[in-house]
Parts: structure tokens; sequence; C-alpha cells
């Protein structure tokens, strides 16, 4: 059986799979509507290909992408789903081609598990902006159709282990903390990506909005650049940690005098914030030929950019999404050399929903991780429905 | 006397200015309310100093700004106010340290008649992004404080006559008919600024919105640069002039099959349209890393952007500024080069009301220039509020 498909266990011990012994049983939470909880899972995992490695996960980060991909705000979703793609764990088996990693490698996982690799964004190492050929394109590493491994759905890193062909597996530093260094699969790489291309570097004038999972990464990457950084945040309430982080400035977002004396202030502005919120005076902050670049993506319409503002120094309001594959392990590597991780909160399995409404609030610092060695033994949960998390 | 003033006859009459016989009074067109309709004013130009040029004016460009200042709604002006920053003529006096120029040389004047010449953006030649010093900062043509000759209030092109730093007159190419090219000095830079900002060059995508008096010089200017032009348009009735200003294609905006089919086919959208109108639709056009520069700009707010588009291709939604005045120069040598200038529409003084009626309606092709032979002598306007025109 070739197919990465998920199942409750009841049907995970129908005929079809009960005669492949390769196929593999595993634990994982995950969402079974839009509106109910999340809860435990069994969930096969393909037999492992001549290009794949096995990973046995250890921690996996909680992105508020999650959120808006499992309650189906952004996009219909199929159920049962189990998200997570940022992945951190060892390899436990590879396939007969695979050269890069061997068995007991700390890696990583992030957003994609596979692309097309013929189009010209894949020439281009830009796998995230996969255009697609005939037989399909970029491969989300969960919610998304694995054309290549049968089309069943992805599942992601909310589980004991996953299959993913070797060109899509990062190395992990061991450098780095394991737990930490989960985020940075998403949150490091979302980052990472547009402060690059913004070309920041020493005396770069870096503004971050929002200290959150991505904000306080875009605060430590832009500071081991070189850049001086400004933090702004609606309240005060963050202003000592946002000094702790290494920022160099902190600005009240809701003090229009603040906000008027960063007028023109600044090179580049990453705005993290994921829920809709004005533009026009982020956009006042920045000088000549500056850029805004937002990286949260709210679910519901923004206000309205101001034309003017644009114009008047030549700014650019502008996207990013996450990064190709070896820019993300380049990103691992600056991570590595430069002591960078995620601050973290770790959670056992059955804290993954209060997780969830605590992210919705914007109440972690900073960034949430699930222990996979809290996940139940696949044997031990019930057939059917899964048993409930708090 | 060195203050550039307007007065109306009445005014000018006063003891004050009887006195100078070195200030010159000359005849203009210009608003003397927010809801009046333009009418012949006389207004007086200063003594040339060392460093200035007499312009003679032969033609003055109108551009939609010219309604929207003269009709408050940027911003609050005073009045009278006589518009135009389009304008060509001839030189008929220079001041003593003026080397660049000499008397019956073609000139130009755009946007700009000074600036503080020490912040950083004029250093840069940036002149138009002129931040200021303790004295003042950039001076438009029309409407601003003309800090540097008395404090008056400039006043522009409708007009038989004005007088300008030699630093801020540009030389028009003679080999480009003179009516023709004012639409350059407003019009053209514009759209010239962003083309050649965005690397456009042989092959380049391009896309225009909107055919009007920006969109047929962006069309024309992008197409001397070598690129593909794709008109953008709400209907099909400028399909054949789009085809005889060089477009390549013709898009209907209003059509979803047509603007599906043209999605992520372009590397730079130049969106001319000043009002407000949804930019999703035109962002899809936009291949990756590409951007959308927005040169019109509506009064009233624009719908939101959203950023989804922006991050699934990296494009940029950005805006742009008239240009420096190397660049104005840069870009009628440019012009002359390639026999690029306006297709335009000649109106005497008397027509002055109705064509502003028309450019609202968006019902010209391309340009309306204002003859300034036309005019009347500054003798036979009565005293006070001048007479009316159609």
């Amino acid at each position: 059986m070739s197919q990465d498909r998920l199942e409750p266990l009841s049907a995970a011990a129908s005929p079809e799979t009960a005669h492949d012994g390769a196929a593999r049983r595993v634990s994982a939470v995950g969402g079974v509507s839009a509106d109910e909880p999340l809860r435990p899972l069994a969930i096969e995992r393909r037999e492992p290909g001549a290009r794949d490695v096995v990973i046995e996960i250890e921690y996996c980060g909680l992105c508020h992408s999650d959120v808006h991909m499992v309650r189906g705000e952004w996009r219909e979703v199929e159920y049962p789903l189990v998200p997570g793609h940022e992945i951190v764990g060892r390899v436990s088996e590879v396939g007969a081609d695979v050269t890069a990693f061997g068995i007991g490698d700390r890696v990583g996982v992030g957003c994609l598990v596979d692309s097309c690799r013929t189009c010209e964004a894949c020439r281009d190492g830009l796998e995230q902006f996969c255009s697609g050929n005939e037989q399909g394109a970029g491969v989300g590493t969960y919610g998304s159709v694995d054309y290549r491994n049968g089309g069943g759905r992805t599942q992601g890193g909310y589980s004991q282990a996953i299959v993913v062909d070797a060109d899509y597996v990062l190395r992990v530093p061991t450098s780095l903390d394991a737990a930490s260094a989960a985020p940075l699969l998403c949150a490091g790489i979302t980052t990472y990506a547009p402060l690059r291309r913004a070309g920041v570097g020493e005396g770069t004038r870096v503004g971050v909005v929002g200290l959150g999972g991505l904000g306080h990464m875009a605060v430590k990457l832009a500071k081991a650049m070189g850049a001086s950084v400004t933090v702004f945040s609606r309240t005060d309430s963050k202003a000592d940690d946002a000094g702790l982080l290494g920022a160099d400035h902190f600005v009240v977002s809701s003090d229009p005098d603040a906000m008027a004396a960063a007028r023109q202030s600044l090179d580049v502005v990453i705005d993290t914030v994921a829920a809709p919120h004005e533009l026009d005076p982020y956009l006042a902050t920045i000088a000549r030929d500056g850029r805004l670049v937002q990286v949260g993506l709210p679910a519901d319409p923004m206000p309205p950019v101001n034309p003017r503002i644009l114009a008047a120094q030549r700014v650019s309001y502008t996207g990013s999404f996450i990064g190709g594959i070896a820019e993300t392990q380049e990103m691992l590597d600056f991570c590595a050399e430069h002591g960078v991780s995620a601050q973290i909160e770790m959670i056992g399995a059955d804290e993954i929903n209060e997780a969830y409404e605590r992210m919705v609030a914007g109440d972690v610092a900073y960034r949430f991780v699930l222990d996979i060695a809290t996940l139940p033994e696949p044997e031990s949960l019930e057939a059917g429905a899964g048993a409930r998390l708090s």
C-alpha cells in the first residue's frame, strides 16, 4: 500500500490494509470536523519507497495556520485532518536510493513534502511557488493531495512518524535544541526569507509588527543579521520581552505620538499580525523605497491601503510565503551558526485544545511545541472516534 | 519685489506693486474657489534673480491632478489658484548666473520648481521626495509656498510666462513637437520612472490599466523600452486605439474569463486609473516577484487588497511619484530618441471648463493641451473677478 491515508482505527482494520504489513499505523492528534476539538486518531503511513526517509517525530510546533486550516477557515478541508508542519525528529529508516541521510540523523520537515520538480519555480529552488506539471503541483505537509503516493491526503506532524521524500527533508544541526528548533521549520523560514530578500544586514532598520510566534522569530533573526530592530505592539505589556529578545526599540502602536515619531524611520517592516488591522500607520513608518511584508495572513479582509502613502516614498506592500527547501536549509544553518531558535512552551497531547484557544487569544510566549512522546500508543486508542482530549 | 504672487487686477494695482517695474503682470486661467469654474486672472511673476530663467509659455498640458487640486479634493488650497505643471515654452530672459540656458531655447517645467537641495533625497537627485531643511522643502509648480522667493504661493502653467530657477528647468529637444511634448513633463515622467525602476527592457511583460493620459504614455514608453504590452480596459471601446498606440494585447477587465486567461502573465502592471477600483484582479495577473505600481491616485479610498494574492507570488503593490529633475531630463531625451510624445487634443482658454468636465468623464484622447496663445492679454481683463470662461 503506497497511499498516505488517514483513518480511524476501525477503518484501518479493514481487509485492504490488514493485508499490507509494510504500511504502519501510528498515533496522531487531529480534527474530525471544523467545529469539534482535536482528538487522538490513528493514521497509517505509507511503506517507504526508495527515495523516502522515515522520521520518528520528537517535536512538532503549533502554527496559527494549523488552527485556520483544521477549522476550515481558509478553505474547505477533508477530515480527519492531522495538522503540523514544524516537525523535528530522528531518521529511523531510509530508502535504497537515499544517500543524504542515515539512520539516527536529526532532521526536520516544514510546510512542503513534495512538488513537481519541473516547473520554473521548482527549478529555481522555490518549491513553495510550484506551479505544477501534468501530474500535479506542490504538496503541503498536511491537507494536500499526495499525487505521487496514491492520491490520498497528506497528514502532518502531530503524529509519531512521517514518511517523506528525502529531497524535502532538512538537516537540523545538532547544536540546536530539538524542541526549540521545530518552530524554525515554519515561523523561522517565514520570517527569514523576507528579511534576506530585503537584503537585511548590518545597520538595516527593521520593524516587526506583533510579538508572537512569527514576530519573536523575526526579531531574533533580524538581530542575528545585524539589523536595528523596532517592535510594534498594541500595548506596552511586551516591552520587556522585546528587549530580552534583542529589540532596540519598542513602539506602542496605539499611541499616535509614538507612531508619528517613528515616521519614515524603517527600511523593512515584517507584519506578523494574523488578524485584520490598519496598515497605513505602519506604511508611514517606512523610509523611501522600503517595504512592508505581511507574513500574517488574516482569514478576514484587511482594511484598504492608502496608495498615497505608497507613492509618497515609493513604499511597497508585499507578501512572502515560507521558503524553498534550499533556503530553509540555509536558515537552519544560519540559526545554528548564530544560536537562534524559538522561545517555546512545551505541551502534551492532552493540552492541545487549550493551546489552540490560547493561540487564538495571542496568549503564548512564543510558540507551543507538542511533545510527541505524550501521544498515546495507537493500540490504546479505541476503534472509531478516538478518545477526547481536553 | 521677489514674491511670486497671484492677484486679480484690482489688487495688482495696489501701491506695493505699482512701484516695482520689474515684476511682470501676465494673463492666466485659474480657480477662485473650490466650486466655481476656472476664469481668466491676471497674476504677477517675480523679477528674475541671478539664477532664474524667464519662460514665455507656449503650451500647458491639463493633468487630472489639476482638477483635484483646483477643486480642493486632495487638500485645502488657497485661491486664486492657477494650475498647470506640463509646461513648454521658450526662454526669453536669463539671470546673470545662468549658463545652462540661453534666450530662445525650448524648455519645459514639470511638477517641481524648487526643493531644499540639501536633504538626502535632493542629493540623490530625487527632488520629488525632498524632505526639506530648516528653510523649507520641495516646492510644487502651483499651490506651494515659494519660501525662497518671498513666501507667496506658486502659480502654474495656465499662464503666459513663468519664472523658474534654472536648476528646475528642463531642456525640451527640438525634434519633439512642442505641444505634444508638454504632457511628458508630468504624464511622461510619472509613467517612465516606474517602468525604468522596474527594469523594463526587451521582452518585459508590462500591463497598463486604463488608457487615458497616463495610460497611453505608459503604453508608448513601455513599447519604446522593448516591452510586450497588455492594455486592460473596462470595455472593448479602446481596443483599436490600444493597437494603434502599439499595445500587443488587449484585455477587457470586466470579462472574468479574459482576466483568468491573463493570470500570472505579467511582470509589471502600471495602474493609471484615478478612481477607486478593485486591485485583486490585476494583482492576480502578475507573475512571481512582479509588481503593480499605482500611479493614478483616487481622491476616495480604494477597496482592500488581499494579502494572500501578494504572498502567493511575492507580488508587490507599490506607488511612484513623478521623477527627479535629472530623470525627467533623461525621459525627455529618451522620448526624443524614440520619437515618443503624447496624443493631444489642443484647446483654447475658452474651452477649459468643458475640458475639465471631459477629463472627469474620461472623455479625452489622450491629453488636453492648452494653447497659451489663446489667453487674453492682461490689459483686456477687467479689474477684480475677471471674465467668465465657458
